[in-house]
C-alpha cells in the first residue's frame, strides 16, 4: 500500500465528533481501508469468503479428535448451508465459495464449489515432505486462480480466508514453529479438541517433523511444501492475488493465519492489505500475527476456523468504512472540539 | 431468569456441527438468550438503543476535557444523525431514541427525543449530594417509563443502554469506587481525554467526594443520589423495566456499566438479563462488570460511550441467536461427531 495517504485519512477521522482516538480499533480499520483504496470514502460493499479445503496425511499420527472423513462431510455441510460459516455469511451478507484444494474424494459439481484440487490430500509430513515443490507451486497458483475467477464474477472489496481440513492445525502449528523459532510447547494447541494425551502426541509429531525437515524459516515455499497443506497453499495464493488486486484480506484462526504468513514470507508487501480476523484460542496464532505485525480486535474464544472470526471482522471493517464516510465532523455538527 | 432451561439450551448448541465449545462467547450468548426467552429458537429481531443524556455539576471542578455545553451539542448531533451511534445503529438495523433526563437546556420537540427531564443537571457532588433521594427516585422512574413507552410502540427483544453527559465518567468512577471499595487510582480514567494534570485533579475530586459522602456501598439508591447523574438514573430505571419485561439488556462503557450496577444493587435478579457490551479503555468498567459477574467479548479500545460498544454486541447476540436457530446438528448434517 502507499502509506503517503495515511496522514490525510487519519486527519479525517480525527476531526469527527468524538474524543481523539475514542473509537480505537475501528479508527485503525477505517484508516487502513482508506489507504488501501486511496479514498476518504472507503467501502467494502462486496464481501466474499473463500473456504479452502484439503486433507492431511499427518492424521495417520493420531493428531486430531475427529476422523479424516469429517473433511468431506463438512464440505458437504458447507454446500448444504448448515455450518457455522453459512450462518455467519447470511448474517453479514457475505458471499461464500468452497475451494476444493485437496480433499480425499471426488465431489459432484455444485454452484458453491470451486474445483482446484491438486491431489487427494498431502503426504504425512512426520515422515516425508507434505508435497513436492511443484505441487506447492501449483497449489499456490490454483488458490490465486480461485480468487481471480471469483473476483471476475463479483469484484470483491474485501475477502475472508476460511479453511477446513482435519489435521490442519498440526500443519499450521508446524509452519509457525519453523517460521518463528518458537518451541512446540508455545505454539501447538488442541485444535478441534484433543485431550492431554493427544496434545502430547501432537507436539511430539511436530517436533519430530521439524527435526526431520529443518526448513529455512524465511522460505515460505519451503515451509509450505515440507509442512503445509493444500488448503494453506490455496489461501497463500489467494492472499497474493487479492493484495495484487487491491482487495483487503481478512485472516481467521491459526490455519488461515499460518497460510497468511506463508504469503507474507513470499511477498512482505501483502502486509498492508491484511487484517487479523480474531484472537484464536490457539496460542500459536498470536505468534504468527506478531511475525506480520498484526493484532486482532476481537477475542470471542473461537477455535473453529471456517472463516467464522473473519466474517465478524469483515463486518467491523464495513462499520469502520461507514464511520469514515458518514460520521459528522466537529465543524459539520457545530460541536466544540474540546482541547484536542 | 429461570436457569432450569439452561441444560436444554446447552445441549442443543453442543450437538451442532463444530467441536465442543468452539464458538466460545457466541455459544454463551446463544444459551443466555435461549434461557431469557425460554426458547430453543431465540431471536432479537427488534433492537433498540436508548441514549440517556444529562448534565453534571461536577464539571465545575475541571474534570473533563470538553466544556459542559458539548452535552447539548452532542444531543443535537444524535438527533441530526451525525454521531458515531447513529452510524452504528444504521449499520445494525437498531432503532435509536435519545432520552433527555437532565440536560441543561430546553430542546425543541423531535421524533427521536423522549423528554424525561428531572432537572437541568445535577449539583456538584464534590461539595453536596448530586441530587435528592426524591430526585433520584423520580429519575429511575422516568428511565423505566422511557423504556416502557418505547416498548409499547415497538416491543424490544434486546435494548442497548447508551449515554451522553460531559462529566459523567467522574460520576461513574465515583459510584464504582464506592460500590467496590477500590481506590480511585484503580478506577478513575481519562474519560474523554484529560491530560495527566486533569487526571490527578479528577482523582482528587472523587477522593474528596467519597470522604464527604461516605455512601453505603450496597445501597444503590444512595450511591446514585449522592454521586450519580440523571442519565445514570435513567439507565438504571430502564434496566429494571427491561428485565421485568423479559428483554435482554446490553450495557456499554464505564458510565452505562456503573448505571447497570446501580440497577443490580437495587435488584440482583436483573443479572441474568445483562450482557457486557465491550471492554472499555476505562479500567473502572472492568471492576463494575466483575461485581455483577459479567465479562465482555469484544475489546476494540473504545472509550466513547453513546452505546457504540453495545451496538456491536447487540449484533453479536443476533448472530448467536441465529446460530442457535439455523446451524445444523451432527445428525442433521450427517457429520461424525468425533470424540465429544
Amino acid at each position: 500500500v502507499d502509506g503517503s495517504f495515511e496522514p490525510v485519512a487519519r486527519r479525517k477521522i480525527d476531526l469527527k465528533t468524538k474524543p481523539l482516538g475514542a473509537l480505537g480499533r475501528i479508527e485503525e480499520l477505517a484508516v487502513q481501508l482508506a489507504v488501501i483504496q486511496r479514498s476518504l470514502m472507503p467501502n467494502v460493499a462486496t464481501k466474499h469468503i473463500l473456504v479452502f479445503a484439503g486433507d492431511h496425511g499427518v492424521v495417520d499420527e493420531g493428531v486430531s479428535a475427529f476422523p479424516a472423513r469429517v473433511t468431506v462431510q463438512m464440505v458437504e455441510n458447507f454446500l448444504a448451508g448448515g455450518a457455522a460459516i453459512n450462518v455467519f455469511c447470511r448474517q453479514y451478507d457475505i458471499g461464500l465459495s468452497v475451494v476444493d484444494m485437496g480433499v480425499d474424494t471426488t465431489f459432484a459439481r455444485h454452484p458453491l464449489l470451486i474445483d482446484k484440487k491438486v491431489a487427494r490430500g498431502t503426504a504425512n509430513f512426520a515422515v516425508q515432505p507434505a508435497m513436492t515443490r511443484e505441487q506447492a507451486l501449483a497449489a499456490i497458483e490454483n488458490g490465486a486462480r480461485a480468487f481471480l475467477e471469483q473476483h471476475a464474477v463479483t469484484p470483491m472489496k474485501i475477502v475472508g480466508m476460511g479453511e477446513m481440513g482435519i489435521g490442519n492445525s498440526s500443519s499450521a502449528a508446524a509452519i509457525i514453529c519453523a517460521a518463528t523459532g518458537l518451541g512446540s510447547a508455545m505454539v501447538v494447541g488442541r485444535g478441534t479438541g484433543v485431550d492431554d494425551e493427544g496434545l502430547k502426541r501432537k507436539r511430539e509429531v511436530i517436533d519430530r517433523a521439524l527435526r526431520l525437515h529443518r526448513p529455512d524459516p524465511d522460505d515460505g515455499l519451503e515451509l509450505l511444501a515440507k509442512l503445509g497443506g493444500y488448503e494453506l497453499a490455496g489461501i497463500a495464493g489467494a492472499v497474493l492475488a487479492a493484495a495484487a488486486n487491491g482487495c483487503c484480506v481478512v485472516l481467521d484462526g491459526i490455519i488461515s493465519t499460518a497460510a497468511g504468513l506463508i504469503a507474507y514470507l513470499i511477498c512482505p508487501a501483502v502486509q498492508g492489505y491484511l487484517v487479523a480476523g480474531h484472537r484464536s484460542v490457539e496460542q500459536g496464532q498470536q505468534a504468527a500475527l506478531q511475525r506480520m505485525g498484526l493484532s486482532p480486535g476481537i477475542d470471542l474464544d473461537f477455535r473453529l476456523g471456517e472463516g467464522t472470526g473473519a466474517a465478524i471482522t469483515m463486518n467491523l471493517v464495513d462499520l469502520a468504512c461507514r464511520t469514515m464516510r458518514e460520521m459528522a465532523s466537529f465543524a459539520e455538527a457545530g460541536v466544540d472540539s474540546g482541547n484536542i
